[in-house]
């Protein structure tokens, strides 16, 4: 059944089809990378030497241990710092009391203590040069209350003293070429390819990850962001048009901070590599359930798919949708489309794949007898 | 997103919902069965005490053989005969040269010779007391040419001198509770339930027995007819009205024999259980992927879709609507339902569910406060 629902998914209507793939064609040519602070800011992020985690049980609980247990398992190769306010050891690592103790410069950091030691962590990462940090810890504003905000705030006044943060409330990067993987991923791909995920929640970040390892989807960047604090959909999206190992860019999106910018990168995005945009929180009782996850407005529907269409993004509807579009994008070669056929072993499979091609507009030219 | 896709799958329209719980509530209050011979027939052919499979090759390649070795396989208790016109042994079983050295009469026979040699086996076994054959060789009305047609109305005829026939050109009947399978169905569960499914599509019958195995929908019959030669929709969802096993009915249509006794006799059943059907052949590229698959008429997509609506029907668009929609109705005990709570361990999850209710015309009330 998953050829037929591949069709299914992948061609939502055929004159989106041809114009993406005229864009898509574009695409290929070229576009050489920007050289500018912010890229090399990211890159450093996504392929650092040296990680430090901020906040390691020692007794092998928590976010923290989980992720460098992880990074272990999916094979990151740089070196690993542990920090843990009561020095100890875990898994033959030695806790560091501070960040401060850490005997060199580190290029990311991986946050993952109470949410009111957080603002501390991050500027001593900064102070040891870190690039970026991802802060894994929620309690911020998605909470609701005056304190998460006030903490969300110092990060983001810390992050514009010059480092960049993902998160706060997030599950942070998976980098297949790096080997840096997201909180519970130590099983994900070290296979590269060419699918980029932006994802404001965590899970759907986890889910795409493990849908595409046994669907076939290779990927090149998966961000989740969480709360966005300071780098979020714009930015990241910013960054991926001009990533030579990002061909296809997929979103998951509960709500934006800056409507217009968004929409004005997204058009210029999309108008170079495919852009699959998942919204959440469309409906009422979604837009409620929007507020307690990450605190962003979910928006109006028909706003949201009018601007979506006219920025020649890719709209789906759930997650196996965003898989098989991601897929089908990054499978098959540039061309425009016209027609499909279909051939299997099954004779009601292609009955199914028949009707299912027609309901999305595909034509199935007749074949000829030879 | 399995939960997500329930919920997407099982409530199609919220009227539909209403009155489906009203008929259903029917349903659970009873209706005996009548004591017919049609239905006694049938009974003995879900339950034979003991089986002939003609045309077993003692190299084992086949469906012959495939057949007995899914049925050990499965566990199925009656006694075997094993029928190869060149004699031998396979598996340990004794291979009879022709039906008539059955040293027994047989309730139920499975017939997997050459499309020509298949009527005189279907009356071998008629004159050894079978109540019905299943007929899993092909090469008959699915062909397009007059011997395979010819071959098709000769099963007809010696039918109609009474042995009931499941096919030609199908996969067979699985049936937990005797053990009971289809040709590639070795491995299915054991363990019955309230779901039946009648298919014109080998493939799919064994898809949903398959998909339902891990799903956790447990059948009580599945019957894959094929060609229809003799039984089919009409006369086995008839039979199912009357199942005290079956509470909830599945069907697979490419094409039906007589459209209005089928319409007439489904908006009977539709009124005592519900009846989940997927039409298979309604786009015109499918309407002739339908002709080279079971022979049969497509429709029109139009008339097919109203006549379904009038019968009370659930029309379901591919095979995982027909699981989820057959699994809500399996599980969720009878009553009308106007809302829904999601509660879930992903944030994004919850959105997503609150959008798919939404989508679909649930209404997800706002919790309040304790």
């Amino acid at each position: 059944m998953h050829d037929v629902i591949y069709n299914n998914c992948f061609f939502h209507d055929q004159s989106q089809i041809k114009r993406r793939n005229y864009v898509w064609r574009m695409a290929m040519k070229g576009g050489n990378r920007p050289d500018n602070s912010y890229s090399v800011e990211l890159d450093k992020i996504f392929n650092p030497k040296n990680i430090a985690i901020v906040g390691v049980s020692s007794a092998g609980f928590g976010f923290g241990s989980g992720i460098l247990l992880s990074l272990l398992a999916i094979g990151y190769k740089g070196k690993i710092y542990a920090v843990n306010k009561n020095g100890g050891e875990f898994f033959g690592f030695k806790l560091y009391k501070s960040v401060q103790d850490i005997p060199s410069e580190i290029d990311f950091a991986i946050i993952s203590v109470p949410a009111e030691l957080v603002p501390a962590s991050l500027e001593a990462c900064r102070l040891k040069g870190a690039a970026g940090a991802e802060i894994l810890s929620a309690g911020f504003r998605e909470t609701g209350t005056a304190e998460g905000a006030k903490l969300e705030q110092e990060i983001k006044d810390i992050s514009r003293k010059g480092i960049r943060v993902i998160g706060p409330n997030c599950f942070g990067i998976y980098c297949p070429k790096s080997g840096l993987t997201l909180l519970p991923g130590p099983d994900l791909s070290r296979e590269e390819g060419p699918v980029a995920f932006l994802s404001q929640s965590g899970g759907m970040a986890i889910d795409l990850a493990h849908i595409g390892k046994w669907m076939g989807i290779r990927f090149s960047k998966v961000v989740s962001f969480g709360n966005g604090a300071d780098l979020r959909e714009t930015e990241l999206l910013e960054y991926l048009q001009h990533d030579p190992d990002t061909q296809v860019i997929c979103m998951y999106i509960e709500g934006v901070e800056d409507g217009r910018r968004f929409f004005e990168t997204l058009k210029k995005v999309a108008a170079t590599k495919p852009v699959i945009v998942y919204k959440g929180g469309l409906s009422v009782s979604g837009h409620r359930a929007v507020e307690s996850h990450t605190a962003s407005m979910g928006g109006n529907r028909i706003i949201w798919e009018s601007a979506l269409r006219q920025s020649n993004a890719i709209q789906v509807n759930d997650m196996y949708d965003m898989a098989h579009t991601a897929l089908g994008f990054s499978l098959i070669p540039p061309g425009k489309y016209s027609g499909v056929a279909v051939t299997g072993g099954g004779g009601a499979l292609g009955v199914s794949s028949c009707d299912l091609a027609e309901r999305f507009g595909l034509i199935l030219p007749e074949l000829e007898m030879a």
